[in-house]
């Protein structure tokens, strides 16, 4: 089909000057120094990584954590995980209830083939119809219990875990390893007193969840929490046994956003690796150039794309432009290129096909974004 | 490879409570019934329509848009349009300046297929580009000129607009036809009285360059305007040939957010074709309902979906989750699903891979959205 041609087609030795825009550009090097400094952060306090795929949505860049030391890869969607696993990563955690009869039939082709893949869980209706689908079968399906970390979001309320995880645990066909406390409200807390005020309360929920688990006899349950906003608090947390951290991997201005002097010493360990190369398209404006970049190249949300050329901004303009803004006599000319850190890395890999990994201003790969899309 | 067995598999006769969500669901009714209208509309005036492929990303809808009159279908970058073209369809106008190496080789692609093909200009420089590509061809390049019609995105000012026309007339290769005064500025102004007087004065700068182009000696120019919010206006300018609507067929919230009884009345003919379908996947709080639609299915942008089901509120709820709304007593239970009126139809269909069409509760086709991504 003519359309995979177009975007698909081979890259490699490709300058940067001569790249399709608008695309993604990962900096390999960057990229690989990111994924080493989490692990190392996350094993010196004596903690695991399950990197979580949402952020990236490719199965090569999961590899890639994995060969760096991780554990498993965590996913949001049910097809997320299944397309994990069927690129051949292991260890994967469904962070996102099975709920639909789609939902549930890849749980079980994702458990047939990855025994250390794992759900979580906040309904006992739904632990229920999961376990149906297992009780016939010579196995069970590992499950984390998802508690509210005072998000609201998913999650069982605190004061209703104990009879949640007497009952589940009752439950032929599912196995209760651990407990899920993901606390995605404190990871973009400005100040940074605040967000470790914040997230201690959330992690005292998951540490409650945790004992319990403890107390009703699961043996060395798994606690997997934290985000990129709130490893730096997480990775403290003696209770802790495992990080699903995601954005550091890629990085975006939504993260950089956050300015106070101990976040930005905590986020040095994570330049962004990931940026977007769009190219001037219009440029008959005194104030500003127009550029190939707008609200489907660049999703709007969290923060403006931050240009990385000196004294430029970024604003969207419509659905497929953007609008640089900056002093007169140095605003780019028609056909240059630019590049910017993008608002919200999640949702904007979401908008594209690949990633052109760059080495030295050269395409030395090109990695599907094989899971885009894949929000079922 | 598993993904697309996953993503693209054969849902035909598959009832509505069994798709997979979230998901795109198409009325094909109400689609058919909004061509018709916007046809009916555009005829009766004695104008053309060149329907805007940007909003549906698909080549089949572009097809059935075609079958019910239009002339042709706009794009808005190359990569789309030469996938429109690829799958068939003719008389495609690119509505953005090629610029980009890529875009040119595809441009020239375009024009060797498509008889009827066309591109946009801004820039003398640009004009000079393509055209080199086309001298030693035996054709030209067919061209309209994009005259900035207030909005100052793209566009040749117009005080510019004679020595740019003079010029481009000028240079082998082109073939200049006509002129495009998109005024995107003016389509989701809330004041209906208002929105009639920006888009006057936007009309009379298209005019304008059209009376230039009339002056210059172009027999019958091409003059290209238009959208779902002005087309009202605009099929009443006498000057008009062609109208480049696009959001007409789909609909979404930020349309529908133009209460005033004018915008109402003309909307009217326009009830919204596209629903996203989202399953309840988490219920353990009192006051709202988790589902799986969040920022990646729903493009957060312009207004805030409207959910079908009465009583209910959507807001976003991160990348993954949306959050409903509404009296504790009425709120749909874990598992229910629910249909949104997204919020801006263009860059949230650009998030999915195919529309399920649907008639009385089941699927009776499914579209590829196969120019989903064509962002370069």
């Amino acid at each position: 089909m003519r359309k995979e041609v177009v975007k698909n087609g081979d890259h490699l030795g490709v300058k940067r000057a001569d790249l399709p825009t608008p695309c993604l550009l990962l900096d390999r090097d960057q990229l690989d120094c990111n994924l080493r400094n989490m692990q190392k952060i996350v094993a010196s306090h004596g903690k695991q990584l399950r990197a979580h795929a949402k952020t990236h949505k490719c199965s090569r860049l999961a590899a890639r954590q994995i060969a760096c030391g991780a554990v498993g890869i965590c996913a949001a969607k049910a097809s997320e995980a299944r397309g994990l696993i069927a690129a051949g990563i292991r260890g994967v955690l469904l962070t996102s209830p099975a709920i639909t009869a789609y939902a549930q039939q890849l749980v079980v082709e994702c458990a047939e083939i990855d025994p250390g893949f794992a759900v979580t869980l906040d309904d006992l209706g739904n632990a229920d119809g999961l376990a149906a689908k297992f009780a016939s079968r010579n196995r069970r399906l590992r499950c984390l219990l998802d508690v509210d970390a005072n998000f609201g979001r998913t999650g069982i309320p605190l004061t209703n875990f104990r009879a949640f995880a007497e009952a589940a645990i009752c439950i032929p066909g599912l196995e209760i390893v651990g407990v899920q406390a993901y606390a995605g409200h404190v990871q973009h807390i400005a100040d940074f007193a605040e967000r470790r005020e914040v997230n201690r309360r959330a992690s005292d929920v998951g540490v409650r969840a945790f004992e319990i688990l403890k107390e009703l006899g699961v043996n060395q349950p798994i606690f997997s929490v934290g985000g990129t906003g709130s490893h730096m608090f997480d990775v403290n947390r003696p209770e802790v046994t495992e990080i699903q951290a995601g954005s550091y991997a890629l990085m975006d201005a939504e993260y950089l956003a956050i300015s106070s002097a101990e976040s930005r010493l905590c986020f040095d360990d994570f330049p962004p690796a990931l940026t977007l190369l769009t190219t001037v398209v219009s440029a008959n404006q005194p104030a500003f150039v127009t550029v190939d970049a707008g609200l489907k190249a660049l999703y709007r949300d969290g923060a403006t794309p931050i240009v990385v050329e000196p004294g430029l901004q970024y604003d969207w303009f419509g659905d497929e432009f953007g609008k640089i803004s900056g002093d007169p006599a140095s605003l780019p000319r028609l056909g240059e290129q630019l590049s910017l850190v993008v608002s919200h890395c999640d949702p904007t890999v979401n908008l594209f096909d690949q990633f052109f990994v760059i080495e030295d201003g050269v395409v030395v790969d090109v990695w599907p974004i094989d899971l885009r899309g894949c929000s079922q």
